[in-house]
């Protein structure tokens, strides 16, 4: 099975299951900001991962597709509130919402998404019990999302974080909705408990391997790639792994510079080369590299208990690919 | 029965619920923020008002009680992000949330505040098929909260607003709310559909009554009393009832004065003075106060068809109140 394939053939699905769901409304100025993101494309991960983790059970994918919505909904909201708190001016190679819709309507958005994604939940076929069980899966999601977006802000205050702590924070921040997409695709496809327990184990390993290659391209790509500002995690001071571990193992000078620069709003073009010829000196990088390698593998290891299928081997080289993926 | 010791009575029940439902958590300043404005206090109308609605189709108001909750969580995330877009400083005499905690912060509290209500509704005792009608039921409401939101900042920026749009704005930003904690109480109450449709309406001019008395306080009460920023909505350009009155009605110097001075941030104490003054002149404050109530006349008369009950007196009582009240 070509990985490339077997998520396109899904995500040709999901989009179309999207651009139904997500129609134009009124006032359209909102509708018009809501839909810009979402519709604007993106990779489709988390819809993806619920359709294969249905699939992968055994379950009828058609049934698991409003779950898949307002995983992809949820996701675009905190997109949209992240950027305002980041003054991040691009996402997906575009100007973010809140550059062009403002800031009010941005946040406006960000919150009808948030709605609509539980509007979408609705649309959950089956028994009501499951319905309520995913419901309520979603909404501790964004719960743990929230509370990984406030660690990450705060972390870029203090040089002093931890791996233990930074884990935390990518694990509520990123791999919870990770998590959820998996073990909600199986609770909805009619899964076993031990076939939901596998996959919420994946998806929570996958999450984390995914946000750690991210923290990576982040860093080490430009701008035309990421479509995002390069340099911005390194003057914001931002809790990557290869900056934890940076900080955790300098010393001397490599220390000073560190302070210096990292998190120095001002910090020069120059300057953020230095830090990241740094990160790679200190073999931070490769230590990155390595743990999210960790967890691609336990994602992979995860999946023993399901039953092959085309849906399980596409979801095991969507392990290889997070870790070796370069956008 | 005394509407204070009606409301009095059901406000310490929802205080107790709401305090220990909304606990303290971590990251620790992430739930201070958003624990913050719910715990200071407010009337707790939309939650009385789901309680009394259950009660007077003689349900047991226990089962009612995270539906409370969840209404007074959506009302406050509304208020944290919308303090944010207009710039208000000033919420129950207190700082905003975002002045207290900075506007990252405030962003996130009301997203969890947002998610919180949310995971209250699954507290929601009764069959499954009721929590599935009124969660449904509330997700719609806050997609309307957020559209009109939307028309409100919308509005600000246009003379020419109808009385028309005017109360589509405030049925969806404010009526909503009152309208489905009534709906709603009643649904989990275990209402028939002729009493919740009863509640239903009453709500919903309840909710328009209570909006434009709202608005006629804002440009009448000085700061002490509303702790809210004075002249705030005349020089934002707010499109109140009152203000819409008088903008479709003045003419000649008096039109010249309105279009100088409404909506111009710059306007003094006193081009305020002489937009108030005009705006009673104009009969637009009169103008208002009948609306609300005829608004009020009509919540009182939905009420009907609902038996004899002391929680059926105590919102006949609150319609009265409604149009007013003095904060």
């Amino acid at each position: 099975m070509d990985l490339k394939q077997g998520l396109e053939k899904r995500v040709d699905v999901f989009n179309r299951e999207l651009e139904k769901f997500l129609k134009e409304g009124s006032p359209k100025t909102l509708y018009d900001a809501a839909r810009y993101l979402p519709l604007a494309g993106g990779k489709r991960l988390r819809p993806c991962i619920s359709m294969l983790s249905c699939e992968a059970v055994h379950g009828d994918v058609k049934k698991v597709m409003p779950l898949a919505v307002a995983l992809e909904l949820i996701h675009n909201f905190t997109l949209v509130h992240d950027d305002i708190m980041d003054k991040s001016k691009l996402r997906r190679n575009l100007p973010a919402v809140h550059i062009k819709f403002g800031e009010s309507t941005a946040i406006t958005a960000g919150d009808l998404l948030f709605a609509k994604a539980f509007e979408a939940m609705h649309g959950v076929y089956g028994n009501l019990s499951v319905f309520k069980d995913v419901d309520f899966g979603l909404v501790e999601c964004v719960r743990e999302i929230c509370e990984g977006q406030q660690l990450d802000m705060e972390f870029e205050k203090r040089q002093n974080v931890t791996e233990k702590e930074y884990l935390e924070m990518i694990l509520k921040k990123t791999a919870s909705l990770f998590r959820f997409a998996a073990e909600g695709g199986a609770m909805v496809g009619g899964g076993t408990k031990e076939e939901a327990n596998a996959l919420k184990k994946y998806g929570k390993s996958l999450g984390l391997a995914f946000q750690i290659r991210d923290d990576y391209l982040d860093i080490s790509s430009d701008e035309k790639i990421l479509g995002k500002d390069i340099g911005n995690d390194i003057r914001n001071g931002k809790k990557t792994l290869i900056a934890v571990h940076s900080l955790n193992t300098a010393v001397g000078d490599d220390k000073k510079l560190l302070d210096k620069i990292f998190g120095n709003k001002g910090a020069s073009e120059q300057d953020i080369r230095r830090v990241y010829n740094l990160f790679k000196e200190m073999k931070s990088v490769e230590y990155a590299k390595n743990t999210a390698l960790r967890y691609s593998k336990m994602a992979k290891n995860a999946l023993g208990v399901l039953d092959d299928s085309q849906a399980k081997e596409v979801l095991m080289e969507l392990a290889d690919y997070s870790i070796k993926r370069e956008k």
